[in-house]
This record gives structure tokens, C-alpha cells and sequence, in this order.
């Protein structure tokens, strides 16, 4: 088994630990925050935490109603441009903690009179001597190249920091998604039968919408990384506008559907793939599934939207690690890869 | 000729015209901002609007160190969820002004208190009636479905706002930009025998930093639209945390290098792409153009990569026009498409 398969088993265990151990922490930053009001966030992250990044993007808002600003580093970086960040929450997110341009911005926003924290696994990393504080990942040591117990960890920490900026997330919800990651990772002997399909697929496009759309660019980079697919993700808005026009028959379309607000428009593009005869894959809840999608991933029991993201990125990550190995590919050691990227 | 060219070469006109027009305009709103003192700026759009956004967050930050957040539409027009937009600067583009989901953000925005303008090339659109003020593009009617025209005036608009919301761009650069673009169309030439190279092009990867970075996406877009090629688009350092992975021997990275602050690491970026073996065409100036690379698109004349991304998007656009001919597409008419796509 691939280190990369083994970690992604993993992930209830370390959703559990990090739940718990943080618990106490998220009480007290509910206070320390209601003080502070900040009225604006700021998200910073590279690869795999960008997506956590985009994920928390329409977390925050959605429950907290403050405006949230993925951050550009080259920004700070490159043009070392002050921003006024002055009332403003500046998260940076790192598996390591040791991404230099990631941990520069942090140091620049807190020179700013920003609130500095981090989310990372590494609680002797730069990262953590950077910020003001830090809430740490137990997603216990990456070894894989390709990230995703670091990644769902990281999304269960920008729950529990909803759960303190705002009042439409409980801790007690974020206790449940441990148990729905396990139930999701059943669906793995199903996955490993599926990826043949695709032993030739080349590229592809990934789809969601809102609350998943940081899925659609995880599992596309998880393809790119690991199964070397030219994987393009898009909101299924932005697919629409242009590159649509991409898709000819037989062209592979993955789409993650969960039931709630988002699932109409879903459902129609996969009506409209289907007319252009595009070979369509949805992730969709078990009792949904769309009837003219070429191939499904039913996720099984109710899952409301807002906690749809961590039960819905596992079918994904368990598709490019069996595709990887399908494809005769090493996913614990793609090309031209290490686990701590160096970039400005 | 295809209309998509035509509006290609209108563009000094269609530049020079809108300065001319909006000058005094810009005069005023920068009066009227002092007053207001927006502590936040969110562009809302889609599409190539949307890529102009993404310059727009770039430039503004760069030059009035205000934060921006690009909107992520679905928060309101799907999730109607309420943000706290009191002090912000909320600016919609859209060339029809008649996007619905970026008006509906915008009613909502104003509803919450937001200062809401449009940039749009429609005096009488939806958008028009919609914001408190509009900044009016005078491109001339697009009748080609990909935007090229109202893409660059609406980067010129842009440029106008960030000299009436700070000190560091002025009026005086701004209006040097329409000779810049005419510079650049005389590339057309050389750029039509370029593109047979490739004809069979079906996948690549679009590469830029920064200022230039919303034109990788542009051109990622014209040549998803119009050549059909499944273009993907990165900034540098993204691109090295994962997407690299994918990249072999002959694998074609288009990428923007104009001089200055981001111009080190795109040339770092294209060593190692040589050592990978892929294809690498780059658009740098003449005088700077890398050894390494496999084919360039050298830009006359000294251009401040401040100034750089309109002359930049320049050879772009007329390599997608001149691809999609010589694989016998009509640019005029992508599959799939309409001038204005309704989303939600």
C-alpha cells in the first residue's frame, strides 16, 4: 500500500485528535475574537493548503459574515507592497510550517498590526514562531508527497475557527466529522474496481460549486501530482463562461454534486454534458445520483452541505491514488516533487 | 479576417477613446474616495471580466494598499448569506453589463452598504441601472464571443481607479498606454508564422507572476474558447507546488516574462523547464529574452512591468486568433458559446 493510501486511511483518527485536542483552544479564541471584531480575513497558503485556503474562503464567510481575502503573496514577497491590515485576522496555512513565502507574509501582516494565526501540523515550525498563535493539525508526520490527512485536518480546523468567529457552526457539529469521513472511506473497494476506466485518461476537468469548489482544485492537483492528468478545475459559473467549448465527446468531466443548494445547477450541467456526450463522473449523495451521468460515487447517509467538504474530498483522494496505481505510477514519489516546496 | 482579430487591432482606439472619455470622471471620484476611505475593495465578476478582476487585485493592492477580495459570487447569489460590507468599495465588470449573478452581488452589496460601481462597456445595461456609479469602457460593441477589446479597457479602467484611490499611478502613465498596444500589434506578423509550430497543440500550461499573472489565465481562456486546447494556468509558484509533476518531454508551457521584480523567478522557472524537456515559448522583452527557451515572442521598447500586462496580452490574443485558424476554427464561432452566458 502507498503511503499515500495509508495516510488518506487515516484521516478519521486524525480528525478525532485534532478535535479534541484543540477543543479548549477554539473556547478561548471565541472570546479573545468577540473583543478584537475583526472585520476582515485574510487567508495565506501554497499547494494543497491554498485549497484548505479556498475551502475556509466560503466557510468564513457563509458563517460568519466577515469578508475574506485570499491572499496573493508576491504581494509581500515580490513588490513588498504594505497592505492596511489593521483589524484584520491573517491565517496562514502550512502542512510544514516551513514555507518561506507563506511564514514572510505572516511576518509583514503582523508588522501591519494584523492578528497573525497559523494552522499547521508542526508545532516546532517556523510557522509557529511567527504568529501570534497557533492551531495545530495532529494529522501526525506527512510522509506522502501528495497531502490529504494534512488537508482534511486543516479544513476541520477552519470549522472549529467558524465555530468561533460566528454562531452558525457548532463544536458539536465539527465532533461528527470524524464518523463521516470513516463511513466515506468505505467506498474504497468500489474506487479501486472504478479507476480502470480511466487507465488512459489523459486530462480531464474537474467541477463543483461554493462549499466544494476547493475540492474540485484538490482533487485536480492530487491528479496532476500523483496520476500526471492534465486535470483543469472550475466553478461550474466560471466552466460556463468559456471553457465549455473545450468539451467534445468522450471528454471526462468529474463533478462533486452533494445534496443542498448547489445541486440544481450541478445537476443541469450534467444534463448538458450529457447532449455534448462528454463522459460524466459524479460524487453524489447515493439517493441522488443524476440519471444521465456516465458513472457515479454514491456517498452514503444524509450529509448536510455545509459539512459535505472532508466526506466528499475522500472518494477524490481515494480516485488518484487508485488511478496511480492503475496507471503503474508511484504516487509516494511523483516527479520532479518534494513534500516542503520552496517558492516566493 | 475574424471579427476576434479585428477587435484585436481596435484596441489602441478603443484604449485612447476610453481614457479620453473617463478622464475627468476619475478627476472627481478621487475627491469623492478621499472622503469616503474604503478599508476594502471587492471586484465581482466572471469570465474574462473576471480575468481582469484578478488583475485588478493585483494593481490595487500594489498601489493603494487597500485589501481586495475577489468576490466568490455563489456566497450571495447561491448561499444568501449577508456580508459586512460597510466600508467597501465594491466594484462589478462585466462587458454587457447584464450578467446576472454579478448584479445580483452587486444589488446586495449595496443593501449592505457598499459603495458599488461598474466597469462595463454597456451605458445602458442592467449593471448601469444596478451601482451608484459607472465607469463607462468605450471598446465599441463586441460582436466577436471572445473578449479581447473590452478586456484591455477594462484593465485601463482599472489603472484610472488606482490613480484616483492612490498616489502611484498617474493619469500621465495611464494615457501612454494605447501607444503601447499599438507597439505590440506589430507582432501580428511574426506571431502568425510562429503558431504552425503548433498546429497539434491539444494541451498546455500558461505561466505567469504577479501583475501578469490574470493574463495567464486570459490566454489560458482565448485558447480554451477558441483553439479548443486544454490550457491550464498557474502562477510560477503555484505551478511548483504539484502541477510540475505533470510536465515531460515536449510538454508546451507558455509563459509571461516581462522585465522586473518577477522576472528572476520566471527565468529560473524556464532552466528547469529546459531541463525537463518541455516546450517552453516565452513573451519577454527583446533585449531579455532567456537562452533556455524553445521559442519567444520578443517585446519591443522598454515597458514598466507595471504597465506591462495590456502590451503583454497583446501577442496573446493574437495567438489564439492566429491558432485558431491555422487549425481551421472559427474563433468567431466557439462551440457552446454565446457573447453573454447567464449563470448563477
Amino acid at each position: 500500500m502507498s503511503l499515500m493510501m495509508k495516510e488518506i486511511l487515516e484521516q478519521p483518527a486524525a480528525l478525532s485528535r485534532t478535535f479534541e485536542a484543540e477543543r479548549p483552544h477554539f473556547h478561548r479564541f471565541r472570546t479573545f475574537a468577540a473583543k478584537r471584531n475583526f472585520r476582515l480575513i485574510v487567508l495565506v497558503a501554497r499547494g494543497t493548503s491554498d485549497n484548505a485556503a479556498l475551502f475556509g474562503r466560503y466557510l468564513l464567510e457563509l458563517t460568519t459574515g466577515i469578508p475574506v481575502s485570499l491572499c496573493a503573496p508576491s504581494i509581500h514577497t515580490i513588490y513588498h507592497a504594505p497592505l492596511r491590515l489593521q483589524d484584520a485576522l491573517v491565517v496562514g496555512i502550512s502542512q510544514s510550517g516551513e514555507g518561506d513565502d507563506v511564514n514572510f507574509v505572516l511576518r509583514a501582516a503582523r508588522q501591519q498590526g494584523a492578528y497573525t494565526v497559523g494552522i499547521t501540523n508542526e508545532a516546532r515550525s517556523a510557522m509557529a514562531r511567527t504568529v501570534h498563535e497557533v492551531f495545530l493539525a495532529r494529522a501526525g508526520r506527512q510522509h506522502s508527497v501528495a497531502a490529504t490527512k494534512t488537508y482534511t485536518t486543516q479544513l476541520l480546523l477552519l470549522y472549529m475557527l467558524a465555530s468561533a468567529l460566528g454562531s452558525q457552526v457548532t463544536l458539536q457539529e465539527v465532533s461528527e466529522i470524524p464518523a463521516r469521513a470513516n463511513v466515506a472511506l468505505g467506498l474504497a473497494g468500489g474506487i479501486q474496481e472504478l479507476v480502470e476506466r480511466y487507465r488512459y485518461m489523459r486530462q480531464c476537468v474537474v467541477v463543483a460549486r461554493g462549499l466544494n469548489y476547493a475540492n474540485a482544485f484538490e482533487l485536480a492537483l492530487k491528479l496532476m501530482e500523483t496520476c500526471y492528468v492534465v486535470a483543469e478545475r472550475f466553478s461550474s459559473a466560471d466552466f460556463l463562461h468559456g471553457p465549455i467549448a473545450m468539451i467534445e465527446r468522450d471528454f471526462p468531466v468529474l463533478i462533486f454534486m452533494p445534496a443542498g443548494k448547489s445541486f440544481k445547477e450541478l445537476k443541469n450541467l450534467v444534463v448538458r454534458l450529457t447532449k455534448l456526450r462528454a463522459e460524466t463522473l459524479v460524487i453524489a449523495p447515493e439517493s441522488l445520483r443524476p440519471p444521465g451521468a456516465t458513472r457515479s460515487i454514491g456517498m452514503p447517509g444524509k450529509i448536510p452541505e455545509l459539512f459535505s467538504p472532508i466526506p466528499y474530498i475522500i472518494p477524490g483522494q481515494l480516485f488518484a491514488a487508485s488511478l496511480a496505481e492503475v496507471k503503474d505510477l508511484d504516487a509516494d514519489k511523483p516527479r520532479s516533487l518534494q513534500i516542503v516546496t520552496h517558492t516566493v
